[in-house]
């Protein structure tokens, strides 16, 4: 894409309101837009970077062979009230809104009503068990306090997963590979190596669930981490929980982390409040048993600009980049530039071509504000068939071909 | 797919409030699932319809140049005050809902103010225009009556672009290409020949605004269609303008019709109000004239059905259908069908794959209500190496051999 044809601008500074990193950059980027607190809207930049995540967690989905659906947002108040969870007092986030006939709806917060009760008109037999459905779907939380960006928002998109088992045992398998999806996920997204499986209380159906937590100082939650298993223990459960879960170490050590993902079991609770039923080989009926399984793409993202920042701008992983690639065309290369960028487009590189008017110091800022992975500069020194390369977290400059350039980008 | 994996089951019935035939057969084919009143949820094979159809229009968004964004639901009262269109009175079908701390937010029914006042970060310049920007988004309609299924929702995803331009006749030039592209969208759906260019209320800034109306029974519009140039006047209009805006014919027929989209001249209105403004090249300061352009997929979706359907089901056009064919294995050739889907699968054939071990007669009533364009039928009758073809909107049954249709399907 060319830059000049974007039309989101840079800035150098971030409003005065906003405090978190990932916030100041994305916002100095042109990558999100705030409309009211705890509710960014993404631009073009930003929206690259949201689907490529999205993409991946669809991919990790698929394979996990969970079917995609879209559930409402507008939420009929009945189906709460049967699991108690209608009441503010129970549920502290709900926005809540009324019909023009005065009846009061609610905007979902979770899904795990509305899909159990979608389900109880599908599901009836043990043939049509195991079965799992996901969603990417707006979620709205009045969370009193909005201060770290996309790490928390009134408003967000998120990947939620709910698994349907016809025993405790079946689904224990389902969790365990949606454990290793999740894994997948955030080693592709590219915050893998900071991310920790961590052990939270598992309420009434087993003794854990699991919550993935990034290491970060910004996160806004307490960890204890097992330097040896690169497991941690959240702080809810570590009073009974005082020592390493896979190794007994009792050598854990106290760190901010992020939540990125959690993996819930949730027994029978919904399926028997909400009729969720099926018939056994036998002729019995038994509830069916759930789980539901949670990531924040947009979370995952302000994640990544936590982690992945330094004075000068964003460095985004390869993987979730909004382009592989920033060319800078400098004063006397315009024409050479433009050819460049033509042949990085027919070799399929995601590029994006910094085109416009401006001085090669202000395309230099903006190419480390903005974070490709890669920035290539190409001027009168580098004529038209050579480019000056170099990684947005490296210094070293490599003046390279352009074929070679384009064999080491293509996808 | 395998049939037998899905989780979602056919019904011989649709529930006894739905009067609509969109909603009757979508929920009966398990297509959507009714949340409340207006509000629908999208099941797998709903959702590969829905999916199909917004993969058209931002095909065609982006052949415009227009940049894909995403903005917020949530909405600050004080940008909507600053147009006068917070009051209730003005726009009749608000949702509006409360933070914690009491203050008063928005559920976005359309958002021409968000994105007005968002460009106004970003554009200042003569060289900032003319750009473009569109999502798919979800819109929250507080209306009175919704008996129309997917053609009227209290909640649905629009895709809804804005233009910004310099002048009154960049704008018009936009305008008109987004008129084609308009058109090129509903021929690529499928209900293109049924679709009119329909002239409306231009409202203060042209003389004429411009819907597309799908001819259909079951529309919930009155337009006047001039048989000659199949073009049409809407309700609103006719009284000012009772003859055809092209050819002058004063014999206009009345019709019932779809409303499938809508472009709209905002003039300044907007800009005007929000501080939208550019400085151009001699230096003085212009408001910038917008343009909104709206289609709902849900819509179109519904539109669809009403108009392809019979006695026995839907008859999804190609282009959208959630698989391209239903292939069903008959008793006695089971191993011969799952072979046959294996060989479509690498052929990169869309199928759905009719494993289930129901009757023959179960099978083929489902594939008419799910209405995929083609039926392949494999039993013992036909062997390993053939196949028995049929169209959905056709009676003839032709006997193939399974690399010839493989031919004919391959996309």
């Amino acid at each position: 894409m060319k830059q000049s044809q974007l039309f989101t601008k840079t800035s150098k500074t971030a409003p005065a309101e906003e405090q978190s990193t990932n916030a100041k950059l994305l916002l100095r980027g042109g990558f999100i837009h705030k409309e009211v607190a705890g509710a960014y809207a993404f631009l073009p930049l930003g929206l690259r970077v949201l689907n490529n995540i999205i993409a991946i967690i669809r991919e990790e989905m698929n394979v996990l062979g969970a079917q995609e659906v879209l559930l409402t947002s507008l939420q009929n108040p009945e189906l709460w009230k049967k699991t108690k969870r209608w009441d503010d007092s129970v549920i502290d986030v709900w926005f809540k809104t009324t019909l023009n006939n005065e009846a009061e709806l609610g905007l979902a917060n979770t899904h795990e009503e509305p899909i159990a009760a979608l389900m109880s008109h599908h599901l009836s037999s043990w043939r049509d068990l195991p079965v799992s459905a996901y969603q990417f779907q707006t979620k709205f939380r009045n969370e009193l306090r909005v201060r770290s960006g996309l790490l928390r928002s009134r408003e967000f998109i998120m990947k939620d997963l709910y698994s349907f088992s016809r025993s405790q045992e079946e689904h224990e398998m389902f969790y365990e590979l949606a454990k290793k999806a999740y894994r997948a996920i955030f080693d592709r997204i590219g915050i893998g190596e900071q991310t920790l499986l961590t052990f939270a209380s598992g309420g009434s159906f087993s003794k854990y669930s699991h919550e993935f937590q990034t290491l970060c100082e910004a996160g806004e939650d307490t960890i204890f981490v097992c330097g040896k298993c690169r497991v941690a223990v959240n702080k809810e459960i570590i009073k009974e929980q005082p020592t390493c879960p896979q190794c007994s170490s009792k050598n854990l050590e106290e760190k901010r982390a992020i939540e990125v993902g959690n993996i819930f079991n949730l027994g029978t609770k919904f399926s028997e409040l909400l009729g969720l039923k099926f018939v056994d080989e036998q002729g019995t009926t038994h509830a069916v048993v759930m789980g539901s399984y949670g990531i924040g793409p947009g979370r995952a993202m302000g994640t990544a600009v936590e982690l992945f920042h330094d004075e000068k701008g964003i460095r985004w992983p390869a993987a979730i980049a909004p382009f592989s690639c920033h060319l800078l065309a400098f004063p006397g290369a315009a024409p050479e530039t433009a050819a460049t960028y033509e042949k990085f487009k027919d070799a399929g590189i995601s590029v994006l071509y910094d085109d416009r008017e401006v001085s090669p110091g202000e395309k230099m800022a903006d190419a480390d504000l903005l974070g490709m992975p890669w920035r290539l500069i190409q001027s009168e020194k580098t004529g038209a068939e050579k480019v000056e390369m170099k990684k947005r977290d490296e210094k070293n400059v490599e003046t390279l071909d352009i074929t070679d350039v384009i064999k080491r980008l293509k996808p």
